[in-house]
């Protein structure tokens, strides 16, 4: 399958409207599976919410760095392969955090980095795609005051430097793109070398 | 999606058995959806018959134009959009000999010119893929005695000149490849700008 | 499966509510899938439009042969289903045009006479049904102003002879949605004597 | 959907090889969904074994009224689908014979005259279609040693007088049967004319 | 799989909104299938119907035993599942009643007692479930006019005595839901030792 | 959903049948999801290759920590669900590597330490249910030539001391079990409070 990846330079907030089917369409032209990335503050508006536990909370940070995947390939889609896939783009991504010696604990589609909450994720389907929405906090500004977290840039190596900044941030935005979508991919050649059970 | 299309052109039997999955992975080393073309005799062994209203019958002919498509993005497959797939690559083929101005009938998934049977077809599944065999008289040569069949090679325009020969017979091959990796693959983007039903 | 075909006399306005689930059943209390024709103007209003590539533009038309249909045996519906029967019924009805000595053109579900636009058509799923609306110009009267349309009425034969007009567009419709419904029978037939593959 | 129902007058064994795909067009000729119901004789050979829990058990039967069921409409077929109509079908019999004044017990699959085993049944798919057999002892004969066993013409009324005979037992299977295609149907019907949930 | 079973000893009003899905997340923090039950008025809102057969009439009944049952098992969620499903919860219902010796006939998903309808029963699925409401009349009393209605505590037995009442209305419930779930289960477990044809 | 785990304490050889549904059920008697583990050489023969890529090539170790997985919940088995499960256990199994200060490489499905293989791995389905056979290396030994391979045994900590042994073997494999059952219910329970897209 192809995956189209555009990573979105100008900032713009996530509200929780780019979750809707087609929105890459709608909004850059983008037909079949894409994902969209691109830095903006986040702020759900309570209509958008997809996670009825989340209803009443705020769902807030000035600035992250969002992915949204769209899957065309699943027809109809099927909410346990966007959730597997959501887990997959997580732990791909706290797998290339480990490649910078960055410590991290997951707990289903959340990771913490000093027991401090690094990242939002959600998952869900229309008849049409399956979205996954992904985003990690730059800084710890903006957040929900109860919820201790920590951005991206406040994650220090053993000499106290910052690793990402930035200069290095969209970098790391295409590994973890590049990675997932070829492991996306690495898994529909094995799907086409294996034989099926009678 | 990505099909990937190989024609080859070592001339080699379809004895049915390349309708099995995976044989374009086993045969050419192809991952994921393809379509594989030779040309070649027809003479599926009785093991490999995938028509029940076949069995006991022949199905050979000296030389076809072999199509053996495989697709898999539909997980599950699933017959009705394998045998969809089919009609439309049938119908596909039949759009291209009219721009020959070639007048031909067709009933399910057989073509017919002159009331002689030009083509067989077959679609099938396995839990891996989706599979089509799609294949053309060159020649009213080795087939059933009970058929009255006709090849590409025995068809005449308006001048009684033959229109399809070894010169273009890969073109005209070419061409309907082409179209139906086309058509499927507009079918994909008309998916991925459609609003869903409430 | 059993589909059942009403073509309605009287007029009444394509205005996209028609393309909802049940739609036939709420309307004229039919059961299980179906296929609804009429002539009637067709004007999509944008809260009905399920074209992402359409907002903002005008689907409107003033007189159309209409064709909704709605098919319950896929459970649960799928969008390539949905497709591919669309694209079915498109070429089905460019077949028959065809036997009528019509040339024509398709681009995906659209078919053009003298490359002017003679059709409309869109196909989408809800959870409990996959829709179909097909639609074909009379006359090239109230249609956009900047697509080059035609209707069927405006086609001549070669003596300059209108072909289609008010006394054989009902044959016409009859005709189509006759191969329409036999041939979807056909490949439930094809798929009840086919040997699945291992 | 349309479910053709055909009840052999000859009698003729189950043996297990009836439960394969396309047994109904293989013998008869019949294309779609259908129900074979004869009587004859059960004697499951080991390799037509589809549930493991039977494996190294005797599944036989002197005389038993034999109902095979195939279903092509849910496409990819699911196991759950299978069963379920299953158990629609064993209780649905139950029904019938509680409209006779008949007492029995269900477990599951299995129906219980007077703690005696009246009924063997099994579900199960290919990707072509899902198949159930469903089977009635009519004499306690020929029945495996160490299961206690009851046969339709050991049944009697209050006033000890045999209920089920040759002369109304296929009365009996064709009610069964006419109940369960109904009861499908009525299942589709609805479907039709219900409102998604959001 | 595992099914919640919790009875709400609160009276509150079915208005249909509890049909909607994860609405047992959402009121009673309960996660995955589950089937919540309780006793209290029935007043269907037209915005809440989901039957299209019953726009524009009344749904309701002064007190009703409720059944609402979300399944998740199933994804994506499939309508004959969900209708299958249904009737098995019908049909469970019925044995128990007849257990009772209580006699009632069913056509589809109504139970009628002496011609009178006992309950009411729609099933329908969202993308992430699939959802049952099934209602029992306690009186006849703030029913349609125009509908002959029964209540569980109208039937009398053979010695003109209340079967049921407040005392053990629980109990019949409890044991219903025990059952439905029973035979979910033991369908899952067919599955897991049955043989796939091929 | 609930999974059975057993850890099989005798050893015995994974010779690829163990791969073909309802082994567990038919071996261990267990029904329904379950994931057996236990401690054995592995030998695959080539009837039971379900890998093409591996036909003709030895898969073989002196002993392996092995995990069978069987999943009956997604109905029909979907290849696509069963490969991201295997991807989930594989990655699970490095989370808790890392937790161990081991630093390994995943490409695919396959592990490596000090790039030598550690593990295999393969995900198939049938049309009952899907299977993952997951296996690690003990010691480099008996393994195929060509490939350089390493085992848990072999692994040291920074001090040159082996990890794991056979006193904490079972520990690993346990943990490892355990965490992947949570991660699955945790999907589960994620989708059960997921608002579906529109």
């Amino acid at each position: 399958m192809t995956i189209t990846h555009k990573h979105v330079d100008e900032i713009f907030e996530y509200d929780g409207s780019q979750i809707n089917p087609s929105w890459a369409f709608q909004e850059f032209g983008i037909y079949g599976s894409s994902i969209i990335t691109w830095i903006g503050p986040v702020n759900i508006t309570p209509d958008n919410l997809k996670d009825f536990a989340d209803v009443g909370l705020e769902i807030k940070s000035n600035y992250m760095a969002n992915f949204i995947c769209e899957f065309f390939d699943q027809q109809p889609p099927n909410m346990r392969v966007a959730y597997l896939r959501q887990r997959l783009l997580v732990m791909i991504f706290r797998e290339i955090l480990s490649e910078y010696g960055i410590a991290t604990k997951r707990e289903g589609d959340d990771i913490f980095v000093d027991e401090r909450k690094l990242s939002i994720s959600i998952a869900s389907v229309s008849l049409s795609s399956a979205k996954i929405h992904f985003a990690l906090n730059l800084e710890d500004k903006g957040t929900p005051d109860d919820v201790d977290t920590i951005g991206l840039y406040d994650i220090k190596d053993n000499n106290n430097n910052q690793i990402f900044n930035e200069d290095n941030l969209v970098d790391l935005i295409n590994k973890t793109v590049d990675r997932f979508i070829d492991e996306i991919e690495t898994i529909e050649k094995d799907i086409s070398k294996t034989k099926v059970l009678l």
